[in-house]
């Protein structure tokens, strides 16, 4: 299997354009027909496959980081009359079952990143819909602050896939239509069977976009627009971008090596760990300090190593069930990069960190791999970076050293940043979801922050799900890894997914909870994965045939 | 195919006992092992099926309404160290998707009616649980009120499906676990895949029962917390309960036909039509002379048949994909039974019939057919029945009438009642709901409230979809129903199951929504469901073998 690189730079681009003017960024979309990511479909009509999406991501990060002065983002198509006609229909009939919810969540996670570049960045996403924004093309167009729609014969927005493809909008496209657009209930039905879908002023009524604009008068409009949102924002005008250069990282035979980041994949066992390594200097100074060392500051450098890593897994070692998370360095220098970066969000480098590891480790939130958190010797899972350790399903810590090692014992730091700055999808910390039936374990955590606490103690505050000590360590991780990858990996899949969000719901729970959830299920189903499935027969003039039952 | 048939009566019973002392009533667990509803599987160890549960639902409906003065049920079992071992495997493993999600929907209705036991009708369930609750024995305890779990070697409460079945416990477990009884998410993750289960004193730290106590002490503490339980409740000491005789029901060549309710099921088009048939007679005075009128009082007539119907559509008519509901009889005498309601509620019989028709819209919120309401001439939408309306995912109304038609025009009246006392899973009233993204529309419609409003009026405050007169009408409609009938089910389910629920979630939402979708995903799979696949290896002394691969 070719393996799925989700690394890439402006310069390498096959899809997308950037253009700055000032405060404005423009992202054109202009998908190359002929550079889809693997052979079997053209990607007409700006349609997409992940490739295009791994570009886009690029593009939201670096818009984040290489350009502080950038206040609003336009997001445009290249195409004359099309918008975006959203996900490649021949790459969806064509690919696993693995493949597409891989990609469905790939895609949904920078559609969330695009809103974050609103809520923590102060980014505002303009998006003008020229001609058909169907599907995955609407849905990109959603995840945008603002629509507009040209007002012609042309141009409108849609969700066919219902009476198209009998399959659900995969980019949160109902849950957006309900729950951000707010659009009534019965004309969001009537919207997602429409194949042709809705322009002019009855999208701006239904809530669909937020304007209409007569062609000839888009750019003089585009020009207010843009003026109104950048007067609005607060991100800096002066300061210095930070460049993303190419990842520190090396494939091996059976893992990944980052600067921060070490993945070893064991095909046997199923079992993929990952150490991240703690910072090897002193954390800087201040916000500047930090800014100056750019992408070598190492809680970037953490978060973008960490990010690839998770993206590379998910994607290409889809046997490791199991992700193990383990950390080795010095846990006074990670709080020393905790204190720095929870008490500088003033400033727009260390904020814009901050904001990448909240969405980090949100990823692994939703990632569909048991993960076991495990403090060993040596470990510093401290602050900020102990976020890992409460998304994992279940945490073990090291009690005492074994005899002979001479690395400090498994301790554990709570920090401000533990409660409250980088919440869960629910909107909660991990250690308020954690504790959710227990508001006095909650308090008692709380007090302990700042407190150098042993295996034992953080057991005893439930911050762990146990301590072992060098006597049953090794028996007790072996087993419960082997129990895990004795399940079904499906049914560890579904299991993980409810046991990880109690508590309150959110738009973002409910596009990664219940509306993925049914779109795996249609997924499966014959009538539109079977051979007289919707999915294969799109485009070949033959209708689909459908068992009529309701299930 | 063998109708299933959901009306049963305790004389009928084949799993079931009800013993009454008092404020107390005891309903005892006894499956008869041959008794299953088709073939092909025997019912051991307080294994159950659809059957079974159809009996336990006649029966906490008959504590409702036959027995006012019953303030606390306890569950226990008849057999000996057996609790209940959830839903029958066998069972499981021979039935269609179809039914085993139909089945599944139902047991979990049936769970959320015994909590609206507690929350309605003052009615509080207390599981003893001896011996093994596993699986949907436990998922029954959750639903209980209060858990007191035997303190002895063979009692214990678990969820083994994951390791044992590769599928998630059906019921609503894995929510009740951390919603309900906010079980900390790591240690849920143990208890959701330790097979043996978790007793005594450990089940009460992880909260997953309330207490235990030695066998020995069981009756002594059983009669402290029923007395307490009961000083507790504010039902009636001496009301006359309400008998609920047969149906009065006629099933035809193409549909049933009940007091209040016509059914009728087009094979050909795929759309079932409900006519739901407004009061004959004028409403009662007050609460007492309801009562007096027992299960022939309109309302509750209406409930337990349209209540019936749902069952009945949903078990035996899987290709009825649409459900046109309508209405037909006099508004004002349905406003004069909807104000006896809504003023009422301190009777306790209007507050159970009041209670019994809030969950049976529910029960349409949840259904998976397209529901579309049909205001015609002659119709009576009008406060607590047009929640049946708004419950619809799409509406018509007809404008003025056709000649020679000397039915009243369409028309609607809003009162109290659809503005709170009967929410939806979301813990919103459906206009609430319907009007998220507008407060305006929502107040508008709230001050609309008692006024007659026609087709036009109704449609201009977003009450309706749409209002169409004699010209278009037909045409509309039909349009609208081949064009429905011609998508994929499943792509329906998905996207009613989505469009239906904006805002807030709360633990019923979440498990109709995101669990249910996941639990039918893994129904899908082959890991669970094929040849080499959990459910058919089971009891073989086969291992199921598994594809290994993250989805």
């Amino acid at each position: 299997m070719v393996r799925i690189d989700f690394q890439t730079s402006p310069e390498l681009y096959n899809h997308w354009k950037l253009d700055f003017d000032g405060p404005v960024a423009t992202v054109t979309m202009d998908v190359d027909p002929e550079s889809g990511l693997v052979p079997g479909y053209e990607l007409k009509l700006n349609s997409y496959d992940l490739g295009v999406d791994i570009e886009l991501y690029d593009a939201v990060m670096r818009l984040k980081f290489e350009h502080p002065e950038v206040k609003v983002v336009l997001l445009r198509s290249g195409k004359d009359k099309v918008f975006c006609a959203g996900a490649n229909i021949r790459m969806l009939s064509q690919s696993s079952h693995n493949h597409k919810v891989n990609f469905c969540k790939f895609t949904n996670e920078t559609r969330n990143t695009i809103e974050v570049a609103q809520d923590d960045s102060d980014q505002t996403w303009v998006c003008v819909v020229n001609g058909t924004a169907a599907g995955g093309g609407y849905e990109l167009a959603l995840a945008t602050d603002y629509i507009v729609l040209i007002d012609d014969n042309a141009s409108s927005v849609s969700l066919p896939e219902v009476p198209l493809l009998a399959v659900l909008p995969g980019t949160g496209g109902l849950t957006r239509v309900t729950d951000k657009r707010k659009v009534r209930r019965d004309r969001a039905d009537i919207f997602c069977t429409l194949e042709e879908g809705i322009r002019g002023s009855r999208a701006v009524d239904w809530r669909l976009v937020d304007e209409t604009v007569k062609g000839s008068a888009l750019e003089e409009r585009l020009g207010e627009l843009t003026a109104e949102f950048a007067g609005k924002s607060n991100r800096p005008d002066n300061a210095a971008g930070v460049k993303l250069p190419p990842l520190d990282r090396e494939f091996t035979d059976d893992g990944v090596r980052y600067s921060t980041l070490e993945v070893e994949v064991s095909k046997e066992t199923g079992v993929a760990t990952l150490t991240v390594k703690g910072p090897t200097q002193d954390a800087p100074a201040d916000g500047d300090a930090a800014a100056a060392e750019g992408a070598e500051f190492w809680p970037l450098r953490l978060c973008r190593e960490l990010d690839d890593a998770i993206l590379h897994l998910r994607a290409n070692e889809l046997t490791a069930g199991i992700w193990s998370l383990k950390t080795e360095g010095d846990p006074a220098r990670v709080l020393a990069y905790d204190a720095l970066l929870e008490k500088g969000q003033e400033n727009w480098f260390l904020h814009e960190v901050f904001s990448y590891w909240k969405r980090t480790v949100k990823r692994l939130d939703v990632t569909s791999r048991t993960l076991i958190a495990l403090a060993e010797p040596g470990s510093c899972f401290a602050g900020f970076l102990a976020e890992i350790m409460f998304a994992a399903d279940r945490s073990f810590m090291f009690e005492g050293t074994e005899e002979g090692d001479n690395r400090h014992e498994a301790e554990l730091t709570l920090s401000a940043a533990n409660f409250g700055p980088l919440p869960m999808a629910n909107g909660l910390s991990r250690l308020e979801t954690r504790f959710l039936g227990e508001m006095e374990s909650f308090e008692s955590a709380k007090a302990a922050t700042s407190q150098t606490l042993s295996a034992v103690r953080a057991a005893e505050l439930g911050l762990v799900t146990d301590a072992f000590d060098d006597i049953d360590w090794d028996d007790e991780v072996r087993i419960m890894l082997e129990e895990r990858i004795s399940f079904s990996p499906d049914g560890l899949t579904g299991m993980e997914a409810n046991l990880r969000f109690p508590g309150p719901e959110t738009m973002e729970t409910k596009i990664f909870g219940r509306l993925t959830a049914w779109q795996n299920w249609i997924f499966q189903r014959p009538n539109a994965v079977g051979e007289d499935g919707a999915l294969l027969k799109y485009g070949t003039g033959v209708r689909a045939s459908y068992d009529k039952k309701r299930v």
